[in-house]
């Protein structure tokens, strides 16, 4: 993806407080906001459905969910199938590579909780996390792999 | 930032491979690719000069890096002081914030080197840090502070 002048402008602007999420607050330096946001509700939210999505703090707006699901997709980080309720909808899951960012995500929320003085990170879990890394990494991905 | 048609436009465009460092890989996927590149620079390639930066393999513009600079420096991550060599230039160093990327960009490392077949990542350091992690966080963090 070529920069541009739009792009380099738009960056200049302030970033507006979308949620007090530490991967949120994390993201909020490092561009774009959204992609990482979806595997966040996929891997920590519980959340499978395109409507489940676009309910999340951060109110992220329906074009651009599509957008980052196929990037998503494309890239054999998540995949979609037939919803076994309804069959008209799809449901979304992370891959095995999906599943190897668990510790990419752990480490952002890690950093953002320790220096967003606003943070909403559940610390007794970040504690854990920071004296057991290993086994709670696993723990989130047998949970998810079992769904 | 609001996102705009012109900047979805842009993300729907095929990414091109910069380098086959595994940290630009898994950013590939992440949206902004340039912010973390900077930290990266910093953190692992002993850069800490305008002009070193811009020499990185991929190539980043004179604008960005000026752009990405000013905008971790607001953030705290890095800060600058005149250089003790020319005091014409400035130099770059991490700040404690910045220090605390370290886990973040060694697990995006692992992940951009276990998923791409193309990986340039230095395997022996990877499988080290995954049998070790504290004490390589501990040793590259005590190695840039002393600097």
């Amino acid at each position: 993806m070529q920069e541009t002048p739009y792009k380099r402008l738009m960056s200049r602007t302030k970033p507006t407080r979308r949620s007090a999420c530490p991967i949120s607050y994390a993201l909020d330096f490092f561009g774009d906001k959204w992609t990482l946001l979806v595997v966040r509700d996929l891997m920590f939210g519980g959340k499978r459905r395109y409507g489940e999505f676009l309910n999340s703090d951060e109110a992220i707006a329906t074009n651009i969910l599509a957008d980052r699901l196929a990037k998503l997709e494309n890239a054999g980080i998540i995949r979609k199938s037939a919803d076994p309720q309804t069959r008209a909808r799809n449901v979304y899951r992370l891959t095995d590579k999906g599943l190897d960012l668990i510790p990419v995500m752990l480490e952002l929320a890690v950093w953002g909780a320790k220096h967003d003085p606003q943070t909403g990170a559940p610390m007794a879990f970040i504690r854990r996390y920071k004296t057991d890394r290993e086994n709670v990494v696993k723990e989130i991905r047998d949970r998810l792999a079992k769904d």
